[in-house]
């Protein structure tokens, strides 16, 4: 069922036809072009265009049709290059030439900018709902362990002691902002761009609006000729995802670095690693290391996807077909990261006791004495070389801080006095008292902050999957 | 000036001094840094950790140094690093020990999240202006041609006619989406980090919120780990600028074609475009070719920043500094490109009467004499089918349309008569009456919306401009 | 048949085994896998590590498995993880415990390094064969055509005339240069990892030069950290094809450009295009816009690879199961590109007349003109000026050269004379007779000396390919 | 000194100039530009277009110029746009209008790819100088401890005990395919585009292949409308850089690894360290973060040119003019990171005995227990139970095997006995003792043979040096 051979004197090759289909791909898009065609059809008879009676008729086929998809029935050829003349060929099979009625005022370019900015909303309510689970995650294993203290690390160096609580609320604020980033691209993706025909509009008296209402959309476009060639949201979803998979391939990394001999600080479950069929004692953080290591495959689709777009002229160009699988896999790894993170994260065995024994080796207190001598009456820079030089004795010792006796203290200040032993990885955390700061009291209010907005992310989530169109559109109104 | 050389027994070697100094670039952000210091000062004395006169010595000789930057008199020294050491440095030789009062509850890891964001803060004001003045300079175009009508391209093959003022609309609701960007990419910039110290917070009693306030932030961070590792307000800022060079591409690209001999629809003035040395008839569009060209370095710094950021553990690494060249750069490359977009526009000549020519030819025509069909009584499918073989048939008689008498139309169909002959490309233009459509009533619609917005954005930079500290920070409060 | 568990307590995860299987994309390399483990169990045997009767029992099982894959008959079955295991589950089915030998002395880190190399070596030869495919057409293309002149472009702008075989010819150096690039990744991938073991060599007397031998590979792997580590190759494959897509890009762009109204250079054969639904007049070049399009997937499969590898410490690590999909992708984009633009450059229409036409228009003779001032005793700096003064003028009187009479040429300069009127488009061609210019000898020269190279590069991939491994491995050595 | 200015009626906009100038990146290549304009001099007067005489003044200006900006004495004026330019307009000024000969028979086109290409061989030559010294100072640490064993690792587990030189020589390895690269890259770049013109050649009696000799290149370009358009080379390059910052950031990812406190199997001399303004204990590996991150750029550059050039139609287009700056600094980023790793790696204190000691804890021997038991009799999959279940059975007892009682072995298998206790860290290591295994004596005769290839490298980037012009050229040949 070619549509458009009038002027063309011979068939399509069939190694384009095989070449530029693009129906093994964008028929997960079948719910979506479905109910947009059913959105239309019922404008078009509330207008006056088609009759309610053919209209009826087409909504039925399109029920079926869904139906058949839905049980996978529907073998789809791929000669009929899209999911949009697929689903058309076969509502023309089951009702004959009125199927055709279905594409009056409508064309290819907008049925398609349609299709996939209803997928995109759906998206970016799955993606809230995934991330906002992961976040609830990690507050939970927070939540468990108020009183853990490990090194906070700079450069990769034991830098200051941390509650681990504090730690995990980091991931929970860049996750915090993906969520923000995902909500800020749901407003641009959030225009029906339906009556824009194939790039100046149609000449049909449409009434755009009500299509918009009827499919949960917020507005219309504006301008037929952008609307067709535009997808900036799929480069919004791809930038959002590209920060979001690094986001994760940072925890990614501390969960390799844990799990390790060397740190010590999380022993995964065994339901999350895995062995070596040649070396019996590996036990490999596998599902941290894919994840860190898919974050490429993002960022190579918005890379993609921002070469498609570069230089293109107005309005559709056949490069756009290439918006589509970059986006489907990119939502897939992300979900699918997401998704698996939580269990992997809860299941884990925080080792706690290794954690604070680090967390007060290595001269991590070296600040804390520091601002010791500095209450004391020294000169912060002063203060700084002291503890310096002290670290510098201890490294020629072999010693840490606490096995140093107080005259080996004094040697390096008279200001060193019994008081020296107060400082500990205790005080260290609870002295950084301050909105952000490691201090016990301030993390157990920002956990408690968190879970709101979590909750407002959850809400957000499901109220915006609520606007989502679904199959009450394939009944008459009545 | 070293300021932690206590436990090291060797200077740093000078190549490593050299390889890892920011200061060749950071030296921008010197007003942010002072700005940053003042505010901090200020807050140190009002919470009673500094004494007031100690701040108003500091005050006045962040004063004095930032005169001598302003007047480009401050030799900057590599040795010194970055420029928050530079200014530390001077502030030594200008006030004595009583600069070392200023780094008291703060670190440079605080420090340069805080200069970095006061910059992308005032960035983002400045970015939305630089749209903001492409727009208007689009719609004025748009506004002094409301008849030109030229055809509209799909696939760079003629489609349909549409208005120029349609076309260029198009390009102005593109960079609306950016300036959204911009504003989205500011709420997440808009937050306060100094007070989070090396990682962990500070031992001090510190109001992080007033701060904020004299800064003009609208909040603070809530995690001291992530606020010295979070750079994704860079990232942020360079997806929307390799979007926004990426319509600038596409609007560049048609500026290439329509100046083109072949097209002839516009041609640049002499100011604006650029000959050969060798071919005395060049008039070449450069700047076009150049912001298509400079799209990839935009691209580059975006891939950069993501790649910096893959897989780095928490909480500050080195590997971070690399977050300013490819920032400064995009940002120049940017507000470089849309400076120069518009007054290129407005001095070119729209060679109307070609546009208008073209519109005609080539069966722009060819939907609209089917939809003329269809108003006969045909249907769709079929008139299609009876235009495509006219189509072929005025090819292969070297015809087009309009050259056709009426009986050769007929020959097409019986439903041809005189009427064909109201199908015209003003017509054509007028039928397309939907929101969003080229009809004129339409467009001049979009026109007056487009205005508003654009003023609206014009009023959100120099809101925002307004919220960015001054110089009066540097006196004391009185 | 999971051959780790020895240390775990329970069982994987099913989603993560989901998440973490390779064997929906990695089933691709059954081929290689099994090939190479006939090879190493070739070698087992022959250095007696296993015996030739159980060699003989493995080879055949390998060969019946083969054919069920070949013969689509084989359910893979995502819990056994990848393809190696697939295929050594299978053979256990077969032969029963036997089957364990053949894993002796390898681990799948070795395994998988040698089967995506073989892979590699194998696209190599196809793609050099696809390159060399789309050269011959070029020429051919090129030497039906030796006296089409058309303008040749900078800037877009028409320049100066140049012969279309000589611009065809640009393109085929580009692609030999491509064929370079593939010869030069051939070398490096080129080298046989099997021995490395899991990282650290194995603890057998091996005789890895053999296996290598037997696989055609030139020579083997030097350290097993690096073998097992190594993906070079891929990044190397995607470079190569990133360049080689990226001047498809440029050639599909002029296809473009060429096949508009505008231009009227080239007319695409019916089957080498494709129509509009609603449109009836269009014929689009989609072919060449998707594989423009589809060199932004290319450059993000590269970016995706580097990215990956970025950072990772030593030696295999799980990210390193990325490095198949993009591979796999890339191939099919490039070859699947390579193989539609021979047809469609040799079925399409060359407008030669139009071409000739537009050489002689928009001043594209000024070069020449300018030239022959020179040759009349003008320094060139002047005669620029004075041919540019005569470009405005005309512009001015809406004339070409060949409109202006020999007093309008004489006003501009007195050494103008008749023979002003014997500079044409051919003698212009004609007079760029240096190695590389587009004289009409020096095109016949390089198109004879370019038939010599692509047939070159033809024998090497059938040579190359002619060493690939094929089933008579799977026989026991006579 | 505008040279095209004939049918201007304007000047260029001031700003235009200032955006679209190259100079002050451009003027990096002035003694490229200088010595390529000499050589194409002295093929002038050879071929009689130019007078001996007039040639002898344009070299004399020349070296004039050339020594002035050697010494940094020539202002460079933005006006004058690009370096090849300023160079010339300085001539003018020394030797008016006989240095407008100059510019006969030349274009900017050609000029600039000469310029380039010129650079890129040079680059070339360097860079392979910088690979091969790092890996020289690899193979002086590997050479200096040749009996250190520390753990080897998969997924960052400790997986079986591997040779420190062992280790280092796989990164001897992955920099030796980067010095093929560059060679390989060479081979591209070392054509000669001169005569070219501006896109068509040029109607002059040229002997290109003299300008080549006199270079110091291989051969000359063959299709003049590709080589001012080709900028595959650097391309070439940057991906090349791309995959050795790769390496880099391996490396360096384990120099911060091995750093930590958990690992501690190396400690920087204090000259490669930097410390913490705040924390007075920090000592941390700056140089190799900052290469690790500098890798972003890197690659960010490569997206950068292949976004420039995707798309672009022939010939010359102002685009190309982004071809170098990204070049420079990737340049710059590349030979600073190596110039920087052999010194901080030959400093370095190796912590043998901290390595020795984890290569025998955390069960790194399971592999070889497994093995002992195969020699014992039992089958391998049996074996790897076993020795899984002993894992475990240690885990739960926070026991490593050797703390295990003979007892408590042949709990797990009678075939446990007193011979077990040979199974060390240094029978695991000798046993792999196969070609690129980690057996002592494998591991020296690679290091033997890498010093080899190291070596030639040398002799490659010097003999190549050696062809690259000099200022000889700007004498009269005599």
């Amino acid at each position: 069922m070619k549509l458009w051979g009038g002027r063309f004197a011979r068939p399509t090759a069939s190694e384009v036809q095989a070449f530029s289909a693009s129906l093994p791909f964008d028929r997960r898009l079948y719910r979506e072009d479905i109910l947009g065609s059913a959105a239309h059809c019922r404008m078009l008879a509330r207008q006056g265009i088609i009759a309610w009676e053919e209209a009826g008729s087409l909504l039925g086929g399109l029920r079926d049709v869904l139906r058949e998809l839905d049980a996978g029935e529907l073998p789809l050829d791929v000669a009929l290059e899209d999911i949009h003349m697929a689903v058309e060929s076969r509502l023309h099979e089951k009702l004959g030439s009125v199927a055709g009625r279905l594409h009056t005022a409508r064309s290819r370019n907008d049925q398609v900018a349609l299709d996939l900015r209803l997928f995109v909303r759906s998206l970016l309510a799955s993606t809230v709902g995934g991330i906002a689970n992961l976040q609830s995650a990690l507050l939970d294993l927070a939540g468990r362990h108020p009183d853990v203290v490990l090194p906070g690390y700079t450069h990769l160096q034991r830098a200051q002691p941390v509650l681990l609580a504090h730690h995990l609320l980091a991931y929970v604020e860049m996750l915090g902002r993906d969520v923000e980033r995902c909500q800020d691209a749901y407003r641009r993706v959030d225009r029906m761009p339906l009556g824009s025909g194939a790039l100046a509009g149609l000449p049909y008296p449409l009434d755009r609006e009500s299509i918009a209402l009827e499919l949960g959309f917020s507005a219309v476009t504006r301008n037929s000729m952008d609307a067709v060639s535009d997808r900036d949201f799929v480069a919004d979803y791809l930038a959002m995802a590209s920060v979001a998979m690094m986001h994760l391939s940072r925890l990614a990394e501390e969960i390799v670095l844990w799990t390790t001999a060397e740190f010590g600080y999380l022993e995964l479950d065994d339901a999350f690693a895995t062995g070596s069929s040649i070396m019996p004692q590996k036990k490999n953080p596998d599902v941290a290391e894919l994840v860190r290591g898919k974050t490429g495959r993002v960022y190579g689709h918005l890379i993609g996807i921002l070469t498609v777009l570069k230089g293109l002229p107005l309005t559709y160009n056949k490069d756009l077909q290439e918006d589509k699988e970059g986006l489907f896999d990119a939502a897939d790894t992300l979900l699918g990261s997401l998704r698996l993170f939580a269990p992997m994260l809860l299941t884990a065995r925080v080792r706690a006791a290794r954690m604070r024994q680090t967390a007060g080796e290595s001269f991590s207190l070296a600040t804390d004495l520091a601002d010791y001598l500095v209450r004391q009456g020294m000169p912060f820079r002063d203060a700084h070389g002291v503890v310096g030089r002290l670290v510098a004795y201890c490294l020629d010792h072999g010693k840490d801080f606490d096995a140093l006796s107080l005259d080996e203290f004094q040697q390096f200040s008279p200001l060193f006095d019994e008081s020296v032993r107060e400082v500990t990885v205790d005080s260290a955390v609870a002295a950084r008292d301050v909105v952000g700061g490691t201090a016990p009291a301030r993390v157990a209010e920002e956990l408690r902050r968190a879970r709101t907005i979590v909750a407002d992310s959850l809400t957000w989530a499901a109220a915006t999957a609520a606007t989502l169109p679904d199959e009450r559109l394939l009944g008459l109104p009545t």
